[in-house]
């Protein structure tokens, strides 16, 4: 089965740190694992500062 | 362990309407399930309407 | 559009909290974004300790 | 209880691909699962292609 | 990029419900979208009632 | 904001696997987003063999 990430994350990370949290995620899921690279997939959202909140407060007002 | 909401809402909502959501969801959580604010993690995640479907009709068509 | 929650708790809630939880939930989010109770969906996943983690330790390790 | 779909799918799709998908995997979840069409809802993710990534390859480099 | 589906569900459905649900939302969404049926995958979650509300009351109260 | 990961894997993996993968992922991502690593959060979903299908089969026929 596919191994799948889902990274929640704040808006604002360049393509570059994408680039490389993908390539790390899945080589370090495969090695883990013991599971073949092609195997895992990683999807990322962004969330923009008034679409998440952590005890109570919008990311906004912080 | 951090108790997370993932709400999927309409896009058009206000920042007022979210930053209630975010405090009131938090407050009533923790109350109910005796944990700390700091413990609760809200992510509004908004949908248009041409990608969300109800009964088989597209938003954007009711 | 339904407004959905997903809510991820640690097992060991009981009936009655999660019944609570989807009552006051539900209640407020129909207040605070002006839309009707039963367009609101509450869904709740359980995560054993092995299958969480919080600043790289496992909750098991907690 | 109500059926709820996810799709994560790469930006581009037209509004007529949508509205089909939706009305198509409503009515044939209904059959297979012998519920009501007006049970199942479908929620759209639009992905970036510097959002996903294959076997550690981000999508904007494939 | 690989389509993905979430399909929430109550728990109680057959295997053979499973293994058509499957193969039919993987042909339709490959005819639709006009994608190869190895890109698309498809996740079941199965929900106790006891863990989802429908208008503010438990699956399990209905 | 917490970065989250939902990693959803197929149900088999032992504890001390679980324990290294949020180990991991949380060093390398506090890394390469120059965050915090108790900003990082995993959850793992472990999903049945008939739970999930890839290219129109259940997991249980591969």
């Amino acid at each position: 089965m596919t191994k799948r990430y889902h990274d929640n994350l704040s808006q604002g990370r360049t393509v570059e740190q994408k680039r490389e949290l993908v390539k790390v995620l899945t080589k370090e899921t495969a090695r883990i694992l013991n599971a073949k690279e092609d195997a895992v997939r990683v999807l990322i959202y962004e969330v923009s500062k008034e679409n998440w909140g952590n005890a109570g407060v919008l990311g906004l007002d912080m």
